[in-house]
């Protein structure tokens, strides 16, 4: 009997806020392995702000996904059948294996690597701190803001997957770090990772806030959000900051994009502000993964995730993080709990 | 008898868009020469986008000009009396002067070195290609954007001081150097020196004109103006592009200054924008002047300019170069001719 695959394809474009009917279910049968080919269950599919972009017709860093196509996504899965000596049955991955429950790989998924995963760890770890949006904090913070001790570091999102991980990596390398997130809850688990100061975006008083929480300045500011915060984080630079441009999460949904009329401080302020992308360093994956690794077995790099169960809740998971409804690294689990 | 100073001074602050009786003349008396100090008669003055900022009440890379001050302006000038052997009688300099017919200096102006100017160079070629202009397209080019041969660079004012010397320096480095100026005068002017494409942004199909003219996309923007020229070149730019952020001068009379929406290509494309400033170089000045004047002798580095006559045009000066009416690097004589 032939195996069958329920996939989540796009379904149309989202023409300004993402709609749940952007995508739907089809089931497919799985093709028969090629040889050098294996076949991956996947068990847990990670739900990223990314998502969004992948789905606009703008070829960004990477392909627009086709209309049709199963949506592209990252996900952690087990080799159920294998014509490949490398990848035996049992051996668990992680891969662009995107929003269904099987993928063939030869090794590669959509042109990119997939990565072994240790039994140490979990998926939900693969996936977060010890993958994507680890090693995005990783990049972006030591390749692209090259902290010194002491720099006053602003992150915002800062309870998201990446943003908890850049206050981590950034107390790691010495910065002071002044933290952004939305609400109290998620304040106070960012606070209870180590952050020196922590806001609440949500505050009325956001801005004075920031001003008080950064008496020198801002000597850092990664950039998960855009909007308001850039905004004022730019009024608050000091001379050489860098700003590190890793998303936009006010802007995906939004057809009448914003940009921030305070971006003339860098010029007065000689700043930087640099773009980066996670797939540009595939080259230093190995080395930086062996550091986020020490560092999580040593309970320096902590992480909370949360999942949902089911492919046919793939969109209300993605809305979920596009509106910052999530706690910590967004799962969905493919096969739901009985 | 005691000589005596007219000096231009700022009155108030403009509250948004200057306005001419922000600054006024007033005169006084030129105090008598200290030990180690010399006095300098200013025969032009550098009128500079950078004034607006000037009048700011905001630091940013140097103090705002308190009220009452004179106002800040480069300018060139020649030694008509001296207590320092350094600079004796006939001394010809350029500094910090300030809008005013005398200054007084140690060698210093508002903490900055006055530069000796070679007797084979006008005032107006120290003033341009040669001083702020110039040096400031240098280092913008060569330090912040780094061009390698063929990149495609987009210079936006580009009949303006810095502007026509970025095209230049550009044609130098080897790029396809498309150049952006207002109206048919101007741009005809930058055809003239050897830009491979004119875009005249007054025009109405700007947009689709840059589109043509960088099929291959922009690897380097150096920005002057900021506003919807930044904004529809950021939408061109390549991976790794390097946007130098030199000036914004649409924005500089602006209440409400506006950001750019597309921001965001600058991370899909892992771009850099990157802030600088003339002062920042003080250290390297030399050399680079020596690189400027030997391009300027062997004719590879031309200017224009245009010259208002007598202290009481200052505030018309200024006007005209920051509404762009000015032709070539704008200079107001200090003497009015008889």
């Amino acid at each position: 009997m032939q195996r069958l695959n329920s996939q989540v394809v796009l379904r149309r474009r989202p023409s300004e806020i993402f709609e749940r009917d952007d995508l739907e279910v089809v089931v497919s049968p799985v093709p028969k392995l090629e040889e050098n080919c294996f076949l991956v269950r996947v068990d847990q599919i990670s739900i990223d702000p990314a998502m969004r972009g992948w789905m606009s017709p703008v070829r960004s860093y990477i392909d627009p996904v086709a209309i049709g196509s199963v949506m592209r996504a990252f996900g952690g899965g087990t080799v159920i059948d294998s014509k490949n000596e490398a990848y035996p049955i049992g051996t668990r991955l992680t891969g662009l294996f995107g929003l269904q429950e099987f993928c063939i790989s030869n090794g590669l998924c959509e042109g990119w690597k997939v990565r072994y995963v240790g039994e140490a760890f979990s998926f939900g770890a693969a996936l977060g701190p010890l993958g994507l949006p680890g090693l995005t904090a990783y990049f972006g913070l030591f390749d692209v803001a090259r902290p010194r001790a002491s720099d006053v570091l602003v992150v915002s999102a800062a309870a998201g997957a990446v943003g908890s991980a850049v206050v981590q990596l950034g107390l790691l390398a010495g910065c002071h770090v002044v933290a952004i997130a939305g609400g109290a809850e998620k304040c106070d688990w960012v606070r209870s990772l180590g952050a020196h100061d922590v806001i609440d975006y949500k505050s009325d008083d956001f801005r004075s806030q920031l001003k008080n929480c950064t008496p020198k300045g801002v000597d850092i500011y990664f950039d998960n959000v855009g909007g308001e915060i850039l905004e004022n984080t730019l009024k608050r630079i000091n001379r050489g900051a860098r700003i590190a441009l890793c998303g936009g999460i006010s802007q995906y949904n939004s057809r009448n994009a914003v940009g921030p009329s305070s971006y003339l401080n860098i010029l007065g302020q000689r700043a930087t502000m640099q773009g980066f992308i996670y797939f540009d360093y595939e080259q230093l994956f190995d080395a930086a993964e062996g550091r986020l690794q020490s560092w999580y077995r040593q309970g320096k790099l902590r992480h909370r995730e949360q999942s949902f169960e089911g492919l046919t809740r793939a969109s209300e998971a993605i809305d979920s993080v596009l509106s910052g409804k999530n706690h910590g690294k967004l799962l969905l689990s493919v096969v739901e709990k009985q």
